[in-house]
This record gives C-alpha cells, sequence and structure tokens, in this order.
C-alpha cells in the first residue's frame, strides 16, 4: 500500500511530519493544510499541494489519514474532533490535565464518521508513556522514574521572553547526574522536584536591562522556576542564534524493583532518548502512528486510541511472520 | 477479576513465575503442574496444589491461563501445542529459528480450542524484540544494535561442561565498552562479532586435569568461542559457588537515526536490562502476558500471538481511563 498522508499546520512539527514520510518508502505526502495564505507556505520539498485548511473537507476521499500538527494550547482540541468528522487522524495533543477531555471529544466524532483516531502520540506522551506501561506491568511493585533532558523547553524559554527586559532566551531542563546515577543503582531514592533537574538560561538583554533584576524574576517565578535550581546566564543574541537555535530534547523512564522470595534480586529497566532534534523526532513517531490508524480503520476499529492501546505490530509496514522471523 | 494461574514445569523459571505473582494482587497462583512425582516438588510457598502433568486436562475449567515454564529445546515444542488444547497459554520459546514453525503449530491448536496462547515472551525474544519492532518504525532509515549481558549464558556455561576434565563452569557475555561508547555517540559503526562481545569463562577442573588443554579447547570452539575474545579463569568450586552462583543479565537495544533534510540531526533511542535474576526477571514477564492472553480470549481474539501483536493496555489491570491519566 501507499500511505497518503495529509499534515495540517505547517510549524516546526509540520514539516518535520515532511521529512519523516521520505524516509518511509510505504508513505507520501498528498496535501498540506494551512490556515495561512497557502501561498506563503514553503515546503522542504515544493510539489505537493498546499491547501487552505477550509477546504480540508472536499479531499477526504483522496487521503488515508491526516497529521494534525497544531499546538496543544488552542489548535488541537478543536482541531482533532473537526477532522476526524472526514478523516483518520493523529495528533500530539500533550497538555496532561486535558487529555482524559480530549479523549472524549475525538471519540465520539470519530465514532460517528466511522474514522479512527490515535492522540497524543510522540515521545512523552507517547514512547515514554508506552515504556511506563510496560514497565509497570513487568515490575508492578517497584519505583519509576522519568527525568527530562539535557534539552530546550519550549514552555520555560517562552516564559523567559515574557519577562521585561528580555529580548530572547532559551532554557536547557537537565537531569541531575546524581539522581540518574542514584535510580540506576537501585538504590530507590525518593527525590525532590529540586533533586531531579535543573534549569539552566541563556538571556538576551535589552538594552538597558537590569541584570540583577531580570535574574531575580526568573529564579522567582512560581512553578516554572522557583523549586529548582535555576542557573541564568546572560548571552549575546548572536550565541545565542549561533550555539542554541537547535531543538534538542530526551530523557530517561526508569522502572527499579525486586524479584525473589525477600527481593533479593534487583531488576532494573531504563529507556532514554537523546534527540538533536525534538519537533523531527515526534513527527518520526507520528508517522509511524498514522500507518497504525489506517490499519486499524481498515479493519473496522473506530474511535479515539491513544498508543497504549495500539499493538507494536501495527506500526511496521512488515506482516507478521516477516516481523517474527526478524524482530523476535 | 482474580486471574487464576497454572504452572506447567518447576524450575528456576516456574519459580520465578510463583514469585511473581505473589507481587501482582489480581493474580493468583492456582496450580503446579509437574511431571516428576508432585511429592519431590517443594514450593516457595506451600499450600497451592502440585498436580501430576498428566491429569490438567481435569483443571481445564478451574484456571485462566497456564503458563508454560519448560525448555525451548525439547519441552515447549511440543508442550504448548497440547496444553492450548485445553488452556490459554503463555510461553518463552526463544530457538529463535524454530519461532516460525513453533507459532504456527501453536497457532494452529489453539484456534481449534478457541484458546489464546502467547509465544516467545520474556525479553529477548520479548521486550528487546518490542524495542526493535517500536524503534524500527520511528526510525526506519537507522540502524538497530543488540548487545548482550554482562550476564550469565547458560548455553555457553554447559557447553564448557561438556569438555572431558572441567568439574563446572560459568560464563559470562560481555558487552564491549567501546562499541557501547561508539553507538551512543550515534558513529553508527558496523561491528563484527569479536568487536561487540568479549566472553569471559570461570572454569573448575577436575583433579589431574590439564588446564591447558582445556583452555585451547575453550577457545576454540566453533560457533561458542572461536570469533570472541574470550579468557578462562581457572577458580576453585568453592569460589565458584560463592561468587559465580547467580544468574544476573541483562543487555541493549538501541536505534540510531538521522532526520531533517539533510539528515543532519542524530536521533538515539536506548532501551536497557540490568538483571540480577534473568529467570525471575522473565517469569514477570510472563505474568503480564498471562493477563493479556486472558484478556484477549474474552474478546474472542483466538489463536497464537507473540509481543509484537499485544497492544500494551491488556498487560494492565487498570482500564483504558486510568491508564490514560496516569501513564500519558
Amino acid at each position: 500500500m501507499s500511505l497518503k498522508i495529509g499534515i495540517v499546520g505547517y510549524g516546526n512539527l509540520g514539516r518535520g511530519v515532511e521529512l519523516a514520510v521520505k524516509q518511509n518508502p510505504d508513505a507520501q505526502l498528498a496535501a498540506v493544510f494551512t490556515r495561512r495564505s497557502p501561498q506563503a507556505v514553503k515546503l522542504a520539498f515544493p510539489g505537493v499541494p498546499v491547501v487552505a485548511a477550509d477546504e480540508a473537507p472536499a479531499w477526504k476521499d483522496k487521503l488515508d489519514v491526516l497529521i494534525l500538527c497544531g499546538g496543544s494550547a488552542t489548535d488541537l482540541p478543536t482541531q482533532t474532533p473537526h477532522f476526524a468528522q472526514w478523516f483518520n487522524v493523529v495528533d500530539s495533543f500533550d497538555t496532561h490535565a486535558r487529555i482524559p477531555q480530549h479523549f472524549d471529544a475525538v471519540d465520539s466524532a470519530a465514532r460517528r464518521a466511522q474514522k479512527t483516531a490515535i492522540i497524543s502520540v510522540g515521545w512523552d506522551p507517547g514512547l515514554f508513556s508506552l515504556n511506563r506501561l510496560y514497565a509497570q506491568a513487568v515490575l508492578p511493585q517497584g519505583k519509576k522514574y522519568t527525568f527530562w533532558g539535557k534539552g530546550i523547553s519550549q514552555g520555560h524559554s517562552d516564559a523567559i521572553r515574557r519577562i521585561p527586559g528580555v529580548q530572547d532566551a532559551k532554557q536547557y531542563t537537565i537531569p541531575v547526574p546524581g539522581a540518574l546515577d542514584s535510580v540506576r543503582l537501585g538504590e530507590n531514592p525518593t527525590l525532590t522536584t529540586r533533586q531531579k533537574h535543573t534549569r539552566e538560561c541563556l538571556v538576551v538583554l535589552k538594552p538597558g536591562a537590569d541584570a540583577a533584576q531580570v535574574e531575580h524574576q526568573i529564579k522567582t517565578m512560581p512553578n516554572y522556576f522557583d523549586e529548582y535550581d535555576t542557573t541564568v546566564h546572560f548571552v549575546s543574541q548572536q550565541e545565542l542564534d549561533a550555539n542554541h537555535s537547535g531543538m534538542p530534547h530526551g530523557g530517561f523512564v526508569f522502572a527499579s524493583g525486586a524479584t525473589g522470595k525477600h527481593g533479593e534480586n534487583k531488576q532494573l529497566i531504563e529507556y532514554s532518548l537523546k534527540l538533536d532534534s525534538n519537533p523531527q523526532f515526534t513527527a518520526s513517531v507520528l508517522v509511524a502512528y498514522a500507518r497504525a490508524a489506517v490499519r486499524l480503520n481498515k479493519e473496522g476499529v473506530f474511535g479515539c486510541k491513544t498508543v497504549l492501546d495500539v499493538a507494536p505490530a501495527y506500526l511496521s509496514p512488515k506482516d507478521g511472520a516477516a516481523l517474527r522471523k526478524e524482530l523476535l
């Protein structure tokens, strides 16, 4: 089969999907939908139709699946149920507290239309969620840990940029090495927020801004920074652009348990990601689950799913016999 | 629900299953079947019936699932299809080359009886296979690596013990640190067998045996040792028993890929296990998949499956809403 994929929203993530599709010989990009003027969108590989988002319903028989690349704050809560009226859809909705509500809205839209939706796809939520589930099922009495980084947190970078006097900023989330070591040794530490991660901020000041005042505002910002050991470095725009323009990220999921009649045997599961490009990796996961959504739909499995509900084999273009032979 | 589990075969793995069941509040051990005299089997937690394997069919309405804990060489190829006539079954069949044949035999027996079987469950095959599949689906152009160890290889230890003059032996498989480092750096090395693992042998000689001759026979043994850098240490039985009687194992699955228009962004996935007890960990995985087999059966999904075919959510005693809230 050749999987005909449409993208909705052409930012970093949408562009990542365009590139990820190129790595999958069984998939092709068939259209990009945008709320901007289609003429304003310059694809990495031109030649694919760029279409106004409002015209998407006319494409309902020309695409197998839509990958929704909008933001979780305002785009996806309306877009995913909306497009599920006509398409199988996959999104990367990541506002944890609103996942149950988003799931219900997408589920009812998709069921009505006999479509298949997979939400909250990516690495966290996504591959990390899977690993938390597998680990918890295998070591039910164990302790689970998730660490993030080293990587750029978009939300924290944005929060710094909103401080008066700040021209630009990037924030790195960094796991505390000693905490990682303790978990790896099976010590099952109880870790506070401060003991798990540090935050490193690279800040470009506007001319005349008060550095000490900006640093104080960052370090005392509730929720974002006050519970962490935070370091602030003031740099030039040139340095920020030259050395910190990438979007690296990653992290670790651990499960540390013990088995045996007296719990005498330590068992450690560790999963980690080291990503030069967070959006391109998330996009790669989205494409794999787009394939799964189409296959589930062909089997008559309708409604909303998450990565927890999808059997791994659905992600691969290969059939069961080939997978058993090559991967088991 | 309370999952009523039966064990067939009470060696290291069967005993591991007995212990693993204790960690799962929704499961209980209901019977242990043995080909030995039932009186000869001493459970870790006595009180559960120990029954002659021949009498198992009489238990068909009293159990939800059987976990088969025999060996892959001669037990499971006949036992798994045999018991699938009456029970949902889970096994840890790990003779890679014979998996397709075993799958077919189990599949036809289970379908005829409307039972559900999950074969080749454990960590490799098992959790490592899952990770190879997820990694390959997400980074289809990437390179995949599997390393094993540091851990005891039962097969290699047995091979040494068959050499004349050897009284006892343990063999550790050890990944080469430089190879792991190179993969972690995203260098995508091409590695020979010798470059990936070394083998360390602890050997107890029989009185009067020729150490040099034994060492030569080990190091030149085809398939087992000749393609590896092998170290042989001669030790006393006392030292072997005191310091090397455990069954530790583990390993690593890596996927190293690149994304971006020109492949400029490296993306690394690493999964690793560090296990103090190989059989107890395998047993823990078996219990999670036993739960899945019972649920699939209740949904009318019959025949043979592998870990690749089972959606992660089936492994957990929690329902979809709880899993989405806690793990996504």
